[in-house]
């Protein structure tokens, strides 16, 4: 099943290891725990909407360059899902 | 503050009244209560993944639709607000 929060966190995690940043710094300056942080990146935890925005701020992006992001990327998972089914 | 729960709300609500339903139809359907899936379309409660993609199985639409068209509002709900900020 594809989850947005797995998403999300792939594309925070990605966007994170960019900047060679590492999760203490992004969860500092997030004001987030470090194992909130890590939890959301690994797509185990549903990041609450304000929690997201902190830690969008903490990486430098906007909310909808996140979300454009993460809306390619579940299309993308979509798209490679319905051409296993069309094999099958 | 731009918030990912009151943009995925908006979407849902414009989804299910685009079909002529109701809220109480499409709880039922997506197995959860009304008050949740009324919460979670006016933006107050942020919806679990697992529920969101029930909600989108409810109302007939991939994960992908739904977050691209927020990817879209939340774009145009930033690009509104730096107009704003510009002007002031």
């Amino acid at each position: 099943m594809v989850l947005l929060r797995s998403h999300i966190g792939q594309t925070l995690r990605a966007a994170r290891r960019d900047q060679n940043r590492t999760l203490r710094d992004v969860a500092r300056q997030a004001r987030v725990s470090l194992g909130y942080l890590s939890e959301v990146e690994r797509g185990q935890k549903d990041a609450s909407s304000e929690l997201l925005n902190a830690i969008c701020n903490a990486l430098g992006l906007s909310l909808s360059i996140v979300i454009t992001d993460v809306a390619r990327e579940i299309s993308a998972y979509e798209a490679v899902k319905l051409v296993v089914v069309d094999a099958a």
